[in-house]
């Protein structure tokens, strides 16, 4: 099941910068673990943007939350959701 | 280079059914000709919209926009454009 | 899996009166049996609008939009979509 | 009397990590409560952010703005409150 | 229990006049005997616009909903509602 | 001359808690004034909100103003101003 | 008593153009004599629209919307108005 | 003096093709004059809409709006101007 | 030339209270010189807001961009411009 | 391949001066560097507020990303991108 997020994140300036490394540090590695397993199969940076376009691919809205929740920036990032579904003329 | 398209349908409610399913029909064949292609490499509806989130590949902006304006349903048709780059952390 | 979906309908004034009706009755059947079978369990009115906002209990993405697609109002609505997840306070 | 209640948690960085793990501690208390008595029957998460939306049902106004003011994290929220009413179609 | 109302009202400009005049006589009659039994208790002019904000004091929501579906002029309306509670420095 | 007035307060979470409470007794002494003169006629608080909705009866645009920048909350409220006129259904 | 006014003029394109210009002399007119006898001190076209900002200078609200609505194209314009009051800087 | 000008146009499907596309042949035309005459350097289509953003260079702002009035597609059109200056970067 | 100016004010909280003080002097001082001068010809506070609309009558572009960003308040406002045209009905 | 940019910057009012002055000589040099290799043709200021808009002549999306991401002021600012093509009128 398919889901659009996008992910726009906003790092106070004021937060220490080897803090901020090493969250996005864990950050990647998160990531490409879910990219590794399958359930993260498409990631964009939007161009000019802190942010990206993401795609998952999960069992169910449960799923997809514990996923997204546990993304080491996930305080500082605001997340929009869109469900996708199957387009009759996509072959 | 990829762009992620959004495209809202707004068929008006008094366009006569036959003209409507006559443009219908030939955007159904055109899209797929596309995807074919390997242009238009996603095609996702959105949940409960008379909407498409959609995956373009090509090879500048203007291929991206002779491609859109050339839809059958473009004068009916709200689109928006994100264009996209590699993100760090994708593998 | 739950989804939160608000629709607002929009009949246009000029739609012949009997028409409109007949579309209505439909769409009141289509709801009752949605909701009798279980994938529709909350259906509330909006104070005010013509609106309302639902609770959808479905397998997949897809059945939702089959769903919503099929409602006979469905090319007179706005519908937008919210997936819902398991809360950690609720008992 | 149904009111549907969106509730957007804004938790600053800069608060204590101590001070905020005690406030949603009392939070999750406060809820449960309500919950059990029978005045906050739905609470669900919103896929993919810190938020939810909450079915609250009270005997009036005043009674659910006395509940909403009184969660521990109330000055930390954003809340907007849709009042609801019997749907013509509900069975 | 109060209720702010606010009503944008939005007459096609292609309803024939008399149409539009006997429903906005029907209008002010079914206003004004809501004003007199006491359920609408404010009603004033947005300066510049054809719009509205109202006071209403009903016992339920449904109630509220009923009077407001009620308007003649309800289908050529935009209507948003804001539940009042008492407030603390009010006498 | 009567004017609806919405008033939303956001106290930042790092002014003192005696600093906040003495400027909200303040406010609270201050809007009673203007309520028994007659100027303040209506408070009612916005449910789930730290707003208000008011309406302020002033000879002037000039007198709305000095009531309103004089609030002891003034610097810490975001206040918007809609002129009312008397509305020719009103009883 | 001053007030920004922005009014912004829609003119269906199926309305008669003879209709449409019977309608925007008086407009003209009736705007001129407002401007001769000082309610109306300034009136600008926004650059690229359809629209003005104007000043109007009036003894209260209700003399503002009775000039407001008493304007031909009234039907046919959104119109949005700000109470001014005098700065403490201005000379 | 330059100006950034966005122009969206929408021309209502039930105008008749022949009378469109008449307008939009004067519209070339008109286009191609100022351009050729330095007053509307640039010219670009936004990717994906029926929409142009451009830079205009002329003396005033009455002069600019005369232009833009005069555009055979004004009637249809959304125009948004935005003033520009000098960049103290720019070389 | 003229232009409509709206200025909306924010002094962060934190700025000592001296600092905020002279700032504000220095703006008023500068703001009369413009008055002064002609080039600043209104200025109005807007009701319940820190914010003003103002008149700036310049030669260009720049000069207008010169006089707003001196303001001492500059870093503290959020300032939106709206270029004014001669209106054809004014007298 | 142009694209509009258009760049809001934000500069936090506790950012040390000395810091401030450093980046923002870096982000005039980075600029003038792209401007003197033809990759960043146009460079306007925004008529009264800390903003540009820009175009950039890039051949991929990939290649304006990097550009934008190394600007010294890129976390302070707010960045949005639209793709142009060629407009059929354009000489």
């Amino acid at each position: 099941m398919l889901f659009l997020v996008r992910m726009d994140v906003y790092v106070p300036h004021d937060l220490p910068a080897e803090q901020a490394n090493e969250i996005k540090a864990r950050e990647k590695a998160y990531s490409q673990d879910l990219q590794r397993d399958g359930r993260w199969p498409h990631l964009w940076r939007v161009v000019g943007e802190y942010a990206n376009y993401s795609i998952f691919d999960v069992a169910s809205n449960d799923e997809l939350h514990q996923l997204l929740q546990g993304l080491p920036l996930f305080p500082f990032m605001k997340i929009s959701v869109t469900p996708l579904a199957k387009h009759p003329s996509a072959i």
